[in-house]
């Protein structure tokens, strides 16, 4: 976890930020934003633990009573305080709040105690945490690039099992195979494994298929979607593995498919605008004529978040800079037949794209 | 799942409290409410899934486009409509509330969406979602019970292998055996884990300590306390193992705790308030002296949520009722020294308590 010096510059950073917003507090419980400013994760339950940041003086970590064991305490970062078993939390929100008209509140805190703090205080305009938060976490350092880069290579040790049989696929469910991968993922190093999508035959063209019952048979491409969370950072990775030799009309959509994948890998320059990533992997998959059937935008960013900033999508003007971390991962669905897709994660750098994840990138064949 | 009948009859008892709550929609996204009304979970990400259920007229479930595939449509229960990538889904939420001036929210959702939805709306006045469906989702009806039962019967069957030696305690790390009971609440027939509390010697004067690195050695007590969902339904239970023989003080200390459960269990009555559930344990302990070493509630509904309506605490005055589910897990914490909690699911019948965990609640000694 970093230290107290790494969490007080991203503090003045935010801080730059509120007052450029014209935010006076920010409000932050689950999610990634706590951890980034704090080192301290809340628990995502009924009982709030909240993180009132005002835009000038002391900033404070309110936890439940029965959550304080579990804070490292760091006074030059912010003051801890707990609430009882029958105490209301967001009484102590409110006058932690002092004279504050306008606050930002993280992205993912419950809706439960943001009615409960507009109740209590129905003048208090609200934005999203993220309009103040998400263009610094954007931006990794090189220490966060690294715990990127080690989670990348875990889940790619995983993908490595698939693609050369020591996790073995035919004749087995699909949820067999996605358990083995759970297993792999916290052996090669995760703590967390956040999914473990296995899509054999048909099912790979949802693209959010979960592992199910369905036996993997010969001839068919298998998708996996792979990922876990490596001390705070998270890793995200797609490869596809043919159960023998696959048929023609699917091999030429793999080579579509990679190319522009690589089209999207290679257009992650600093200064490109977002959009023109999904742009490159487009443009290769519409001129071959698979258009209809790249459902989704490209990728997302990704972080201490599994998907945070920036999003690769159409109309994200927003220049890529050096630091932005983020899934290149375009997809061809037919439904009802097939379908594959392909990630890596990109580090935009001084010197280029950086794919984190080092898997060949071929269709495998086993 | 449910057929379309219990789920019709679920939303007449929710529009009926809508009401008399004079709410005009009810939005759902991530938590239970969702999958207690329409039978489909949302997938907790920044692509928005939301019912919006209007007092009168037709409901609505609105989806990512790449999420459709998993909802298992329901022509009776609600329309399906999708949302494209590039789509900004609050604009539709904004047209489906149609006239609502007042709306119920998930308590779970995501503050990103309630922030977007009320600077597109600013009179709308927002009430928790729980207002309207706490009090309907806590009565659980007799499928639901089973559901609790089989989910408490397959985390039992853990805490059993922990009792007898099946999963080895000395010389191993917390976060080792953490690692067998998640495979073992697997093996059982739960579909998640949702946590794996082992909290050795001192670690279990903290009630939420996670398993670390700590090694197991003998002479020490190590609490158990784990759950995960099968079926929709969650499990959760503690108990206690001590390695080698128990020294006298902690025996005592653990009869005090048996007996304050006991009591617990037996107060859990229909018309009894919630309150008297956790007076009745507190006073077995506050008697024995122990009173300053029991530091939480004493316990919280459970259903598909882990943690819902009724919450056993001082302050809660509302009446049980037959069907209600919750937890009954007092604590004593001895901080630096020791600790130990026992819990049992406990549902209110016409014929008194029923405790759905049959494990053996004394100290096990191996």
């Amino acid at each position: 976890m970093n230290g107290d010096e790494v969490l007080l510059d991203r503090i003045g950073r935010v801080r730059a930020r509120m007052a450029s917003l014209d935010v006076d507090a920010l409000l932050l419980s689950v999610g990634a934003d706590l951890p980034y400013l704090t080192g301290y994760r809340a628990v995502p339950l009924e009982r709030l633990s909240m993180r009132v940041l005002p835009a000038e003086g002391d900033a404070t970590l309110l936890v439940p009573g029965l959550e304080a064991a579990r804070v490292e305490e760091r006074p030059s970062v912010f003051g801890l305080e707990t609430w009882g078993e029958t105490d209301d939390p967001i009484v102590r929100v409110d006058e932690l709040l002092g004279g504050a008209r306008r606050a930002a509140i993280g992205d993912q805190t419950w809706a439960q105690f943001v009615v409960a703090l507009l109740r209590r205080r129905s003048s208090l305009e609200l934005v999203r945490g993220s309009e103040v938060t998400g263009p610094i976490r954007m931006r990794k350092d090189a220490a966060e690039v690294e715990a990127l880069a080690a989670a990348a290579a875990a889940a790619d040790a995983v993908q490595q099992q698939l693609r050369d049989g020591t996790i073995p696929l035919e004749g087995r469910r699909e949820s067999e195979v996605a358990a083995d991968i759970a297993r792999g993922l916290i052996d090669a190093g995760h703590d967390v494994v956040n999914f473990t999508i296995v899509a054999s035959g048909p099912n790979a063209a949802s693209p959010h298929h979960e592992a199910g019952d369905r036996v993997i048979r010969s001839g068919e491409n298998v998708l996996f979607d792979i990922g876990g969370t490596r001390e705070d950072y998270c890793s995200d990775i797609t490869r596809c593995v043919h159960v023998g030799e696959p048929p023609e009309a699917f091999a030429e959509l793999y080579d579509v498919l990679h190319a522009a994948q690589a089209a999207g890998v290679a257009a992650a320059t600093a200064g490109t605008p977002a959009q023109d990533v999904d742009r490159a992997c487009r443009r290769v998959i519409d001129d071959a004529g698979y258009g209809e059937y790249f459902i989704h935008r490209t990728g997302h960013g990704i972080g201490i978040d599994a998907h945070e900033d920036p999003y690769i999508v159409e109309g994200n003007e927003l220049p890529l800079e050096v630091g932005h971390a983020f899934s290149v991962e375009p997809g061809i669905y037919v439904p009802g037949t097939w379908g594959a897709r392909l990630e890596d994660i990109v580090v935009v750098t001084e010197d280029g794209p950086r794919a984190l994840n080092q898997v060949d990138h071929g269709l495998a064949v086993i």
